[in-house]
């Protein structure tokens, strides 16, 4: 089998490999996830619109769209981006995607030759950057600290690097970190990228489930020069089974994602964005919203409660204001990759940090998730793995 | 903007331009589409099935699945592919894709470098030749007479194209000249493709449209060596907006598919998946495909009928067996995309055929859709249509 030379550059996701090693252990209990809670999903009201939708378009639900996206869906959108975000665009800036993952993929595409350089939060996002790696560029990644990208690293980066063709950033509750940048520095990120000729992609999957803090503005919300792909989802606070997301960019981009999108996939599924435009329409998703950030700000609050109990002092932890997860940082000398066999066959499981890092990253550092766990396994799991982390951590 | 290289190559469907183009003349009796026909959808059924998935496994529809796709629909496929086709697979060599047009993507991804040549019959499906587009390939047409592929023709560019990487063939009712293979040229056509190096994408969207004539065995049937991609779909036999389809394939293509597709998009729409399956498990799709066959064999019978009693007998036609379309071939001195806006204002429009070919094509030829259209437009639009015919084909 001959396949073409970009094959050998695409990777299989690490995450995904350690979720079957976990998946193959029943009854464990697994801070490993990067799912909302399917308990939460709003389903008796999505049951109801989806039965409107067959009695009222049934028919046209089930037939060919628009690649560039459903008409209603789209105006949705338009008025979204202004009340939630504070982004005056119009339907000339968007494009429906199937999941935020095809606007990452659309974006790789549109922008990344061969050798170009794709700079990246350390640690990121392991599909933004998988996304990118079929077309062969060279990662780099940019320091991060409690407030977000270190503006100093990216500067020396964008000095030293001719060939930067786009930044991957997650700015609100990074998956992996949790973390969200500050005010500040969202605002001289934009004045350093707006001296350069590069794309900004800004992955916002987390940025309405805020349950501490102020909402601050989306960099997309101070782009004055076209630069910043915005991608935003209702898979964290809708669903994620109906695949439902949308780019948010200068008009040319947006034509050339969806002129992209034609050859890719032909369109978005049209039976699902309707449902979500008859959701939309009837029922209160800011409510909905608040529900979710009430129920994850419970777990994460009882499992820093738990952690700051169990775990040995030189574990340090994240303090997120939102998203779906914290980071641990174990001691120097320890390897989570590791202690993930040990982890497990105590009944605990979590994705080590290593993977998220587009180059090498360090072995001691902890991806957990919070959002699928009950209050009982989060009291339960969080004192076996600091049991765990004891033995190894004097 | 500097949008990467591939983006020079990455053209907007010239149908969809022409289809844009009708649009705008509301009345128009249109034979340009390229659709299945809405009223023949089984909606009260799908509703049912629906209503069922919502009620029993709802949370789950509403979830995260798996890249490779739902397990009990690819155990249905594994079945189907065997009952329908004759092909032994098993789950190892199926990925679930959001439409065939995703199957062509990914198989284009898989196999295709920049330089490489890609093969299709001429004329051919574009969605097809435009998914290949970004990977930079030469494009080679190899001639199709009456019974399909004309096998000198694909002998002498083999010999002649060292860098033949993939050949992509539509053996059933062709898109858009709805031919179909004979036996003769299928079992011949593999004869010769085993004897290269080379990959064959088969994509058979309206194998099950047959109403006219016998059922003939697939390449994928014929298939010894793990060669072809067999691209098929629910689009033209249940619905095109729940867009799901499938590849079956070499297991290592269809590992390497899914691992492409987790950074592409993820996975495909976990709700309608187990809508199709809610649907296949009670319903009877046989049935539902014996009546689109049957509404599709009068509409395209009347338009023969009429096309014979209306059409300049220096017009040519083909007489499909299936599928969905007849091609038109005009005297040489007539333009099809010119005469379009004539046809337009007298009130019929259709899909020029040069828009079908790879390189350049004919001008006189044209793509003519039977399944969207009711009895009484087609006794109208064609004779409307051989009024303009008649005024240029003296």
């Amino acid at each position: 089998m001959s396949f073409s030379l970009r094959m050998d550059r695409v990777k299989a996701s690490a995450i995904r490999a350690v979720q079957k090693r976990i998946a193959s252990k029943p009854g464990v209990i697994s801070f490993a996830a990067g799912l909302p809670d399917p308990a939460l999903y709003p389903l008796a009201d999505i049951t109801e619109a989806t039965d409107r939708l067959l009695a009222q378009e049934g028919r046209k639900a089930l037939s060919y769209g628009l690649t560039k996206g459903y008409g209603p869906l789209l105006e949705l959108l338009v008025q979204r981006m202004k009340d939630k975000e504070g982004v005056e665009c119009g339907l000339e800036n968007l494009t429906i995607t199937s999941g935020s993952q095809q606007g990452l993929a659309l974006s790789a595409m549109m922008f990344v030759d061969e050798g170009d350089v794709v700079i990246a939060e350390n640690p990121s996002y392991l599909g933004g950057i998988n996304a990118c790696r079929p077309y062969g560029p060279v990662f780099m990644g940019v320091d991060t600290d409690e407030d977000g990208m270190v503006m100093e690293d990216l500067e020396r980066v964008l000095r030293e690097t001719p060939r930067a063709k786009m930044i991957y950033v997650i700015p609100n509750f990074q998956n992996p970190t949790g973390k969200a940048w500050t005010l500040e520095r969202r605002k001289r990120f934009m004045e350093i990228v707006s001296q350069y000729d590069i794309m900004v992609v800004e992955d916002n999957p987390y940025g309405e489930i805020r349950f501490k803090g102020e909402h601050l503005p989306c960099l997309k919300s101070m782009d004055t020069k076209g630069q910043v792909v915005y991608l935003g989802s209702f898979s964290k606070i809708l669903s994620p089974g109906l695949r439902v997301a949308w780019i948010c960019a200068a008009p040319e981009v947006a034509a050339m994602a969806e002129r992209l999108k034609e050859g890719m996939d032909l369109q978005c599924n049209e039976f699902t964005q309707m449902m979500t435009v008859y959701y939309l329409q009837k029922y209160d998703i800011e409510a909905h919203i608040r529900h979710i950030q009430a129920t994850y700000k419970a777990r994460c609050d009882l499992m820093l409660e738990q952690i700051a109990k169990h775990f040995p002092a030189s574990v340090k932890y994240t303090n997120p204001e939102g998203g779906m997860f914290i980071w641990l940082e174990l001691p120097e000398n320890l390897n989570a990759d590791e202690l993930l066999d040990e982890a497990i066959d105590a009944g605990v499981a979590y994705i080590p940090g290593e993977f998220f890092y587009a180059n090498n990253g360090p072995k001691n550092t902890i991806r957990m998730n919070f959002t699928t766990v009950s209050d009982e396994d989060i009291i339960k799991g969080i004192e076996i793995l600091g049991n765990v982390f004891k033995k190894h951590a004097q």
